[in-house]
């Protein structure tokens, strides 16, 4: 997963290590092959899995619109040179004052799951366009989403009713099936959920007339995942069977599925130690960990693949953990990750699929070590 | 447990939130309370703990000495003017260049707890004195230490006689019982311990002379804490008991312990939602969650108590979590908190104990949320 253009940045400018190195080339190809997977969907980039001003800059040429989590991600596409009516702000959780900095800079869309929140929307953005989010139950994400965001099918209802009593625009609908999600069925189970609502609400007159699909497309990690065509096939399939040629408008918010894949971790090892005469297994401690941007690895939930100089030399298992004074800050230990045999310390090792969700992770100055770097080729 | 000052300095100042206050008082008198508690031992403040400037120059006037986690902790304490002598780097997991970098800036005292890491450290910082530290259960504590750290007692014995014959001056033995350590006859254990370890190496004729005895002085959250005048009459009891008159020189590493009551997180209510319409439990969400600072909540293993301008009026359980799209972002779900039944959106709610491992611990910028902002008071 090293592509020839981050080999050759690293072998020519050595840059200190922790540092991510993100591909454009790979999100231009990625951004593809999901626009050919679901040509009929709206793709808004998930800002917040990598807010880098050229990743933005690049989708920005490409066409994409962008799903917001804040007003600072607001200014950052703005500043991209995006017009604002490509701007979705897909966080349900807002301060008044800040649907109002995100109306004055021009958004004129923002989630909702609540009927409180749909007050502030309708007092600090009138007229705007709201779309509701709907609990799904995350079942075969890696990082599943908890009942944290959306609401029951009957609230939603209720939800998108009070949005077209108080002079807001229900134009949609958005679920969200978890992310790196990799069953395609899921977006069946949800899609079936989503047409309920949208029947009920339509028997009243109002016509909800987009469906958000959210993201929860996989980045491919140590399992395979389903490609996008795949992905594509099937939620085309579960649409028609719900829609028929009735189909609402379809968007879907692309993030860790769009990005993840095209960047990799560069770090060094710290200290290899054994924590006992005879311990069971040997401690590899690198030079990032939870702290320092894989935030992921909690509970071990993410696995990314790691790569070393070794190639195809034997390999032994490790804990592997970060190199901070912190005890939690040890990223495979359950299960551990094989590395080769004769790893010493000062060896590099580059840890793939880390573009999505992991330079905004890190500490701002946990311990003392500086954020994560992250250099864009 | 806001004090007059920092009530004084919110009221006044009004600033935006989040925000951290650090009230200096609280820390200058508990820092006198430790002293008091154990007046043998000589106190090196765990740096991570909090960094602001304000509280290293505060600690350096008080006669303080400083625990580091890396070469950025150690120019942060050489610029509030302490001398070079006064530091540890008592972090195990240093690269060779960073101990390079801190032997240029006068650190004479590394810690260590593997055999390749005194290599390191003899190449690196020729004739430094080196502390070793033990493996302990962490039984106790609420935010326990893993193997992470440490080493077992008969690797000791052997990383100390290996620094010996490098040349290096194996002048310590450490221990750590685990952050908010609850348990004063943790450290009883531990000393047993390190006795054995200090015993075998002098007849050996190597004669350590310093034990430290590591952090995990707890703060004050939700349960009473036994007092640090307890915990020094167990300390005491427990070096007597092993070591009689020939005491070595003893060291405490207070981070949590020293600062954690000092401070507080001022947060607004941003949304109270129900998921459901006959959901279990309604939703409080602030604008702090895990990854603006809050990050000890992990597992609900640290409670901080909130306080809000409601006083003693009746109160139900809510699940609290943070403004992130993110969906690990709750703090309490498992074990919900009380807070007011009126509760209501802009309301603040004080976050109380927020002192130590808060602020750095904040995301560089997570869904555009800029890091969380410290007052010094």
């Amino acid at each position: 997963m090293t592509t020839r253009k981050i080999h050759d940045f690293l072998e020519h400018s050595r840059p200190e290590t922790p540092c991510l190195v993100m591909d454009l080339d790979v999100i231009r190809e990625t951004y593809g092959q999901f626009g050919r997977a679901l040509p009929q969907a709206a793709i808004f980039y998930a800002v917040k899995a990598n807010p880098a001003p050229q990743i933005l800059t690049l989708l920005a040429g490409l066409g994409a619109s962008f799903d917001v989590a804040s007003v600072p991600e607001v200014e950052a596409v703005l500043a991209a040179g995006v017009c604002s009516n490509r701007i979705s702000y897909g966080n349900t959780i807002k301060k008044a004052r800040d649907i109002e900095r995100a109306y004055a800079l021009g958004v004129r869309q923002f989630a909702v799951d609540s009927h409180a929140e749909v007050d502030k929307v309708a007092a600090a953005a009138p007229g705007s366009r709201v779309f509701c989010r709907l609990l799904t139950d995350g079942a075969g994400a890696d990082w599943p989403l908890s009942r944290k965001f959306g609401c029951e099918p009957d609230v939603a209802v209720d939800v998108l009713r009070q949005s077209w009593r108080s002079g807001l625009d229900p134009f949609g609908l958005s679920f969200h099936v978890g992310s790196q999600q990799t069953d395609p069925s899921a977006w069946y189970r949800a899609l079936k959920e989503a047409a309920g609502v949208l029947q009920k609400l339509a028997e009243e007159g109002i016509i909800i007339r987009c469906l958000t699909l959210g993201g929860g497309f996989p980045a491919r990690y140590l399992k395979d995942v389903p490609r996008s065509a795949d992905y594509g096939c099937e939620i085309m399939r579960a649409l028609r069977a719900q829609f028929g040629n009735a189909m609402p408008d379809i968007v879907i918010e692309p993030g860790r599925g769009l990005v993840g894949n095209a960047g990799l971790i560069k770090s060094e090892v710290v200290l290899i130690s054994r924590k006992a005469s005879a311990a069971s297994l040997p401690w590899v401690f690198l030079d990032i960990g939870k702290f320092g941007g894989l935030a992921e690895t909690m509970d071990e939930a993410i696995r990314y693949p790691l790569a070393t100089a070794y190639g195809n030399a034997e390999t032994i298992p490790f804990i592997l953990a970060g190199p901070t004074c912190d005890s939690v800050d040890v990223l495979y230990e359950l299960k551990p990750c094989h590395l080769p045999r004769g790893l010493k310390i000062g060896d590099h090792v580059l840890i793939e699929g880390t573009g999505a969700y992991t330079a905004t992770y890190a500490s701002v100055g946990f311990n003392g070590f500086p954020p994560l770097e992250t250099y864009v080729v």
